[in-house]
């Protein structure tokens, strides 16, 4: 790694800052130095929506090599939906191509006056004007670039969603294949920035310590791993969605019920049969779990092809909001990628005034005549439309479910159903209880990603963490180390840069895997210890940032439904996970105080104490 | 009906209003007499603890009269716990004897510089200082008073719950015997205005239109009465708990659970069999559901005979608290007694932290070493004192749940369980439907005596309100103008004065027994319509206060606990109150628009247009 390109859109002054040896060693990359120049950056009290806020698009080491699956960019910034700190990490192209271009990493500041879009090739920078560009969807601006930039450069921009200020805006990728940096609203900061995109291109090489060796190495796994995620491969991440819904995982209806007649409707099985025409790959990935979809005719009819939706979407937008028809999600999914805005919060936001609607808590004026009921397709693409305009509900469904309770004033608040701000996503943390600790905990709010650790219970084993046995999904004694554990390997991960699937792959040897895939390419020795660390020293540094805007154990919660509210008869119907228990041996296990702060003694072990 | 007095402690100066008769015709006495001239005093943005509220006595027109158990008054103030319209009403013996001092009411403004207490004969008005009262608990006032102003005078003090500003402080009347006016923190103002007392003697006669038909009627009817409440009469209020626990109706462990194993240990009948010693009787009752116990050893022994926990009580510290020991809750009832605090509110806020700390969900320091478990009686017992002294973790208690919430941040504010910031008392909306709506709309917050529509649920009927069959507790369809009916039919019991109890013998002929006894009280007649219409009028007349406060839908609400939380098996104990849907009705019967605010017609129709 070399150099971060800083752009100042408010003076318009650009500026190189060369990566000394010391950071890359301390914190690897991606969300770990992402984080360290955040913390330098961004103090705890400036407006998310602010020209003090930064934006920082950051690679990690792997990213842009043949490593397996490790095209991958981290996008830090203060989310406008939560006001703490927030990372949203992105697949597709364009991570390998900046760095291509020269840069590891770019850090934006300040705020341009009129609608701009950023042009970085190998060769020059250039603040160009976007005002042919503002207004357009993500798709458009995509194609738009491709034709007057370069049609090898990668794109990353905003749609409507996050110039009109909606707070889950995203950063998209890839054109119609929509691979997003995806929650707690980078989007939104880049349009508040009017920064509509990003445009990269470059030939240069990626430097590799041992290409051979890493060019063996995947030699050595990619069919083992094409074998091990083959389901993935044929039916994305959706293929096991009715099996979600069978273990009581699947959101349905805002999380208040607990069965789902039409989740095989729903599901990658069926949209592969019906109308999946290809995989979509990321760089260097050898699964290819997303999906290309066309719909030839009928209402939801496509424009040729175009990207299908993940688990997430097809949950959030689907089963949670009691849709059953996928062609209906299919437009969902298309709406929301091209205003750009998070289909997880959409989803979330859209079943929150479902709830209150069917349980008549809301007025009917503040309805703003949708007629938003469970299963009202037409309603929910009306209000997508209207939250990606900024329109009528549309301004207050942009602003997150806290936010809708607050304004709302006191009309069943309780059915907001986030954590932090963030809304809890497509998987129920009374069906696998690592979930719980993880959402409740999470530096971003409820986050699923940032502990993973739901999918490694129930068969898989993580030897080297400490779990050479299968973990029940409701074990509580032993929870709170394993969650802890994935936290900070999914924080190493996120800093190296590699997508999260192939930690599954690697199972009982992770760490080995990952220390040696490090060495192949930057010639750096860590042993699993050290690399564990590593990704411990990450979540800590994020949780540092959040402490500083008050974030404690008063926030390390769950909305009141999953801990009190069973879903059926018998036992695992019936269970509900013991947070606070949970919470205590966790804060234990981390050397937090009792109130969640990281215990000084800690913070220097892991020698990040500037920032305490 | 004559005059009120008006003291204003910031000056000393006393005052006497003459009633006019436009104003009694309008508002009847009590509750609608003191909501007239509570909108006039007092305007929304007035702080409850400041100079400014006004803190009202009122008396009926059956108030001292031998009309059946009319001994009550009614104190109208602005709640400090819940910042809009407050009223408690009393019974006791005090109200009469304020009356025969040639008072209807009293109107209190200001605030002392120091303690005073007020001292009332039908000869004078003193303000007298209090400084040897203040500090003392409310039994010892009583005592000291009794001793030092005359020994028939009645008393209505507050002990250190109100003078510390707890912000449930109640009045008390009637020393160990405890008639107080316990809800929405009246005490609390009292205490805020620097006045420890109110003592009250005279010898006026009241005046009775008939006296001799009423004799009659008393006599036609006191043994029926007698008759139909010989439970009350042998067991008390609380002589049905166990059977509440039986329906779903009790509260156990914060509403949280279905079962209590010794719902027979700490009721009404085990009490008559072990510690009961007589009966307490308000003025002018032939009933007597008051308790008069004494514990003649063992850790919570009496000294002497004191008065014994309601059902409220009983209930709201004993299964809501997780504890079985109707001697220890007798313990909780004289010290909650003593301090003048309410008992509802002191057993929801300790149960609020009781489910909050078994659910781990508040750290340990919050918790000032108590160790608040569900049973643990010690703990119960140095928390009282805590919340009576203003002590420690007592000063946060004593704010009351919604405060309480708010406080402690986000953890957990879902296990806060009120209305409008006053607590849910000890019947559960899960089980009798009526309570939802009653709860959500009552002017006060969450109260279960402004409909009291559950207990004409189950059998009984009440044809002048057109009800001429039994009403099942779950049904939802005509329970909107059920509830809507009782709570005009109980404005206009709060305004004549008199208990409760006696409409539920009156039964079917509720308001023909009604306009007899005002007719012979007072020679006015009015027909049944006018009299609901008084009632209508009158609940209004509060709501309209409210609105002005910014109270609408969004306050009309429930817990989510109360709305998704279903309680164990089978059909009953997984039914909800469908909230939302009986709101829309009631709107409609109410004549208020769809956020819940009086439509202008209505008002005029109700001749309360200027309070609009």
């Amino acid at each position: 790694m070399g150099k971060i390109l800083k752009v100042d859109l408010g003076t318009g002054a650009t500026e190189e800052i060369k990566l000394n040896k010391k950071d890359i060693e301390t914190f690897i990359g991606g969300s770990g130095l992402g984080a360290k120049y955040f913390h330098e950056l961004v103090s705890p009290g400036v407006d998310p929506l602010g020209e003090k806020n930064v934006l920082i698009f950051m690679t990690g080491p792997l990213t842009g090599t043949k490593a397996f699956s490790s095209d991958r960019f981290e996008v830090i910034t203060k989310s406008p939906l939560t006001n703490i700190y927030a990372e949203s990490d992105c697949g597709g192209k364009w991570g390998s191509m900046l760095k291509r271009s020269g840069y590891d990493g770019i850090i934006i500041t300040g705020v341009s006056e009129k609608p701009v879009y950023l042009n970085i090739t190998d060769r020059s920078v250039e603040i160009a004007d976007a005002k042919d560009l503002w207004g357009l969807d993500t798709f458009d601006t995509h194609n738009k670039l491709k034709e007057s930039v370069d049609k090898k450069a990668e794109i990353a921009c905003i749609g409507p969603g996050g110039e009109n200020l909606v707070r889950y805006g995203v950063i998209s990728t890839g054109g119609v294949h929509a691979r997003v940096a995806g929650r707690a609203g980078c989007g939104t900061v880049m349009g508040s920035k009017k920064l509509k995109a990003i445009t990269v291109y470059g030939n240069k090489k990626v430097k590799v310590f041992n290409q051979k060796g890493l060019i063996e190495f995947n030699k050595l796994h990619s069919k083992a791993m094409v074998d091990e995620f083959r389901g993935m491969k044929e039916y994305g991440t959706s293929g096991g969605l009715a099996g979600c819904e069978e273990l009581g995982d699947l959101p349905i209806k805002n999380f208040s019920t607990r069965r789902f007649s039409k989740a095989e409707n729903i599901s990658g099985r069926y949209m592969a049969k019906k109308i999946l025409k290809k995989k979509y790959y990321c760089g260097g990935c050898v699964i290819g779990c997303g999906r290309i979809i066309e719909i030839k005719d009928g209402k939801y009819k496509t424009k040729g092809q175009i990207g299908g939706p993940e688990y997430e979407t097809s949950a959030m937008l689907g089963s949670n909001l009691g849709i059953g028809d996928l062609e209906a999600i299919c437009k969902f999914n298309e709406l929301c990628n091209r205003y750009g805005i998070d289909t997880i919060t959409t989803g979330s936001v859209i079943a929150m005034i479902m709830e209150c609607n069917e349980r008549g808590l809301i007025p009917k004026k503040d309805l703003d005549d949708t007629k938003l009921v469970w299963g009202s397709v037409d309603a929910v693409i009306k209000v997508i439309h209207k939250i990606g305009k900024q329109e009528g509900i549309g301004k207050l469904l942009g602003k997150g479910t806290r936010a809708i309770a607050k304004k709302l004033g006191s009309y069943a608040p309780e059915f907001a159903l986030h954590v932090k701000g963030l809304e809890i996503p497509a998987h129920d943390p009374r069906a696998k209880i690592s979930l719980a600790l993880g959402y409740a905990t999470s530096n971003r709010g409820a986050c699923h990603l940032q502990a993973f650790a739901f999918d490694f219970l129930g068969g898989n084993t993580i030897s080297e963490l400490g779990f050479p046995e299968p973990l029940d999904r409701f074990e509580v004694n032993k929870m709170p180390e394993f969650v802890m554990k994935m936290q900070n390997l999914m924080s190493l991960a996120d800093s190296l840069k590699c997508c999260k699937f192939i930690l599954f792959y690697f199972g009982d040897h992770v760490l080995t895997r990952l220390a040696q895939v490090l060495e192949l390419v930057t010639g750096r020795k860590m042993d699993s210890d050290e690399l564990l660390l590593a990704g411990e020293r990450v979540f800590n540094l994020k949780r540092l940032y959040n402490t500083k805007c008050g974030i404690s154990r008063k926030d390390d919660k769950l909305p009141e439904r999953f801990l009190v509210q069973k879903r059926g008869e018998g036992k695992y119907e019936d269970f509900l996970p013991p947070l606070g228990k949970m919470l205590d041996e966790y804060y234990r296990l981390r050397n937090w105080d009792e109130i969640g702060l990281p215990e000084r003694q800690k913070i220097k072990e892991l020698g990040i104490e500037e920032y305490y």
